[in-house]
């Protein structure tokens, strides 16, 4: 419907695809609606695991309830038909300001897992964030990425050279930044899960990256078969006690700019930035956590004011459509990651799924953010958006 | 049920008809019934155009709750009896400060469409303001509205001559100001009608202003057929380019006073008035063009409290009962717009039911100013309401 | 389940009796259930007059919602052992600080109407307030009231020589104050009422005062039958321009203590003192009368502010539960009213129903106190309560 | 799921233990889902019973509500890897802050009772409050608990000497404090249980202390059977005249610290000081007994402000989470009681039951202070939490 549908490529021509071709989408366009549809496809396992939360599931409700507390100011008659949404984050070109960010072993919710999401985010441009605990390695992800722009995300080990090797073949295979993951030295207490006795971890999915290491490979001591590998991979994991040190150490020993995850308060972002840090992502893990924590949205003021200018600041726990992203950009985030929602296209419709999902969203962003009266997302600021009274 | 019930005329008979009669009313009177009979009634794709709002329709919601923050404070003893709610807007007179707010394509929700509302609002008075996206023209509509009260809404074209030309039919047909929206140079992204791909202008439906346009049919070049008209209408429909610029230009080619619909904030209440509106209508267009955006009426006291006092400032965007109304009109606006409250009378009843609907809303209006304590809606002000604790 | 519970005798022997007896009394205990209960027994029109509020029905909620902001704080060992919860307002003793309010047409709910209520009440000396709009007359409501204390409620007529007769009759049959009602020079917009062309009244039901008056049935001018009475009725029931000084005029004419229901302000809670008020009722009808209203307890403490400390100030609008009634009583008020609940117990078992009812509410408030540590209501006051973080 | 899970020995392998064994727990994780299944398992007697709570039920709402007004702010990288969750209250150690709160008559929810509670809390080193309202003695309590930590919850009768005896069987049998509660002088008004004329102790159950005890039965004179044991009870077990100077007296004849349970207000807890208690336990009774209180959470920081730093403060009424204990330690509290969570295992697995939720519950709060970055519960402070904005 109108010409400025059409442009710029990746963003204005879903709507008017959909509705110039008056075929329905084969998808949902509304979240709650697609959200519903992929946990009506999936086993109860798979769908506990992805819809699930921390506890109470307090954290999960948190973030959402926090977007309803900031309500955008629409600006009028701003000229805002030839608008840009293209971003630069540590010198990774997007189209806009949306990656799609990790998420662990997508086998449970499609064969094709993280090869088809990655293939979906590199056919759009869109930066994908590859999960340590993915069901496809970091080379192979790389090939299904193409040209498009790609991050890797680290749960730091307990083996300093296997997250030295992780890294490594990260930047070998084209990854441009490493996301260390901070909020997961303990796997959080999810009742969904425990009811059903199901990590699948446990059942060898999910260890693609580690199962093609050559470090932790050479620390199996030429043990075969699942079963060690499981129980190598236990523990080497995740490590309780890691430092900032070792953030430092391990910043040391890649070119790869270091962005730390899981950063809620504005004394953890000074840490990280002290530590050598190129950026935090404000996320409390979308929360899959630590239940009855603050809300992301609610963290993400603080954090931004905390951290030195030249940090990018990054968001992701609730995003949900192009007014979330619009108000955690006014509140000061680069830009913004979306979990759960790629999911839900991943497990209706595999490499289909994601892109629509994709496809979807930026366009919602751009339209929203033309009728808030912007061009670009660098015009928007703490003004755009009020508190709901 | 006693005297002041039946002046005046247009307002106080309504109850009393109904329980004098003891006939039951063919359509509901409580509005959430109202509008569940009406969607009940329609097609899956009326119902989803009418009811639908952008996004996670966060706004629809935002918009209701709003009122829910204010509550009136009743007066006793004020010597109501003798109410007169008679109220001149720019000029216009009209029983009640109350208009029927501009929708288009009438034609999905009832076979008699626009001519059926507009003729129901101007058998009772009550201005009706007609959409440029109506499925009857400005000189149809303006017939059927007969001796009553009209203004014509306008989505500024990227066709200047267009505008004009709209703009001195108008004034031609009687419509004594023109309403410029403002909040939509993009189409909103709407969930219910995207997953049904939904558009009724792709298929003509919604362009008797345009097909019956001198202007229009001239750049036509002579094609015939709904399939040029439809791609001509999509590249002349909205402007994402217009600027209060070409505000003023409209203003100095027409004599009607000119009305800015969509202000949602102090500084594009300054705009409107520097760029010669005679008048600003604070909306959010019903939540169906930003989610997540500001709720109408949080934002109404800042848009009253930035223009000058010569300029009336009228609200629209989740009015659903007469005390809601008096919330508007005491936080400083001065007459208030249906619109889906209208349209279910319609969906349900054609020209009897939006008559319905408008006799049950100045008569409950009527109603509930008596309660509060006042005899006429201009001596309402700040002091009539007060926030929820 | 102690001896406390065994005095004082009105009030502690509720729980005990029921406990004791293992017999499951023969109506709902809990408020929630008692109203399904009643409203599921009654005919829908009589189901939606007693449930029914204005308009969008905001007020009801708005009444309950008020309660939930403020907490008691329970105070320790304070010797709560030996209660006495007896109050005297305006010269009238109680044995609680709890009375029936006035509900008109109680015929609708039970056959017993009126005469059951009052007959339950005076059999446990709570007061009962007798509504002009009854289905039973003053005389006859006298006589099955006994020697229970009563009060007459009055909508002030169109026509002053009738408010005297209805004045002059109740202090003739025992009623010790007038309560004048002012939130209803109007009828209140009711949507479940009018979706059923209901109005109890324009059938004849709740007349009784206006027929047995010889005021009135000489101005009927020797006209026979239901039509002429009715016509009469809506003529005289009630005067939307009444004043302060009609008030005043009928304060010069009885001896009665004259109390104002339905002030919601601080401003007209000195008009009522000005002009001769000995109490007012802070309450908004209900919900019944204006939508949108301030909750009633809202009001509450600035009309307590507001009034000299010689006047009474009660309570009505949304007391359902002991608590509810401390955080009034604390609030300020001297007593609180109860409608609906009273009229629940009517609907199921007429006299039987309203005991059940006032029992367990007077139950329920004695061992409320006692909980929160005082042995009287005179020993609450706003150190009693918190607002709700 | 990996090593940290491994210790300390009773609190980190549940997750562990179930992942790895691949089988589901026999009991739901979510404490929703376990409330609904122990309700489901029980009578509806029982279920009333243990659900109910006075009047409204809204402070058992508030209870809950108040946790949601505080969010954990998690921190990372503060080397948790090992944590101690051992605390000491009053001399008494255990495996974390938690304990299981005085509930009475178990039998009503399992054949097992009180044995089979005291056993699981015992097996495991949770301290088990036993309660003098008990369907078991405390000696045949003590032994069910055996080695584990215990205290006893008194409810302070009328017959001081009757006091002096449970105390010092007490002492005797290895209870190491003695827990007064002060808020049920009277019992509360409870809706389910009135609706069911249900109250177990007039069928002579939960009188076990009282049967066994040398005074009690003294005062018998020599009456068998259960009736003149009840109606004995009935005078003994409250006195609402309580009064501070018996706290104090009380607490010059035993040996054993007491700790005031019900304390709601900053004065109370000084007071509680006053009196020689040696601690408080700030609680609403779980929202049993006084409607529309002050929600325990938000009594909490008054009561820590109130009373000297040797006062341990501890906390029940609402906790059913890691996170929500982790709120209430963070706000001062020493430790929490669990009451319900503790009783809906026992309805649905005896001992077994009890077990699996203690385990989960120290499982869970494990988790969740090694995710908010705290090895120990002593690391927590106001600075943990921040208000919801």
């Amino acid at each position: 419907m109108a010409q400025e549908l059409e442009r710029p490529e990746v963003l204005g021509d879903f709507q008017n695809d959909i509705y110039a071709g008056g075929q329905a989408p084969p998808y949902p366009i509304d979240w709650r609606q697609l959200e519903a549809a992929a946990l009506e496809a999936l086993s109860p396992e798979a769908a506990g695991y992805l819809a699930g939360g921390a506890g109470g599931e307090e954290t999960v409700r948190a973030n959402r309830e926090a977007f309803d507390r900031w309500r955008i100011v629409p600006r009028m008659l701003r000229g805002v038909g030839t608008r840009d949404l293209r971003t630069q984050v540590l010198g990774t070109e997007m189209p806009a300001p949306v990656m799609v960010g990790p998420v662990g072993v997508q086998q449970i919710l499609h064969d094709d897992a993280e090869l088809a999401t990655a293939a979906a985010a590199g056919s759009l441009g869109v930066p994908y964030v590859h999960s340590t605990a993915a069901s496809a390695s970091i080379e192979d992800v790389a090939a299904a990425n193409g040209a498009g722009p790609r991050w890797f995300q680290l749960y730091y080990p307990t083996d300093r050279e296997l997250a030295v090797s992780f890294v490594s073949r990260a930047a070998a295979a084209g990854y441009t930044a490493v996301v260390v993951t901070l909020d997961t030295l303990v796997l959080g207490w999810r009742p969904r899960d425990l009811a059903r006795a199901y990590l699948p971890f446990l059942q060898g999915i999910g260890l693609a990256n580690y199962i093609s290491d050559p470090v932790f490979r050479s620390r199996l001591g030429g043990a075969e078969g699942m079963r060690p590998t499981v129980e190598r991979w236990i523990e080497v994991f995740a490590n309780p006690d890691l430092s900032w040190e070792d953030i430092a150490w391990l910043g040391e020993r890649t070119e790869l700019p270091m962005v730390l995850k899981g950063i809620c308060s504005a004394d953890d972002a000074r840490h990280a930035a002290d530590c050598g840090a190129a950026g935090v992502i404000v996320s409390n893990h979308g929360g899959r956590q630590l239940d009855g924590a603050v809300a992301a949205l609610d963290a993400l003021p603080e954090v931004v004011a905390a951290v030195p200018a030249r940090l990018p600041v990054l968001f992701d726990s609730g995003i949900r459509t192009g007014a979330d992203a619009i108000k955690a950009l006014a509140l000061g985030a680069q830009a913004v990651l979306l979990g759960r929602p790629a999911m839900w296209g991943l497990a209706l419709g595999g490499e289909e799924g994601v892109r629509h999902v994709l496809r979807s969203f930026l366009a919602e962003l751009d339209n929203a953010l033309a009728m808030a009266g912007y061009r670009s997302p660098r015009e928007l600021s703490a003004q755009s958006v009020v508190p709901r009274p």
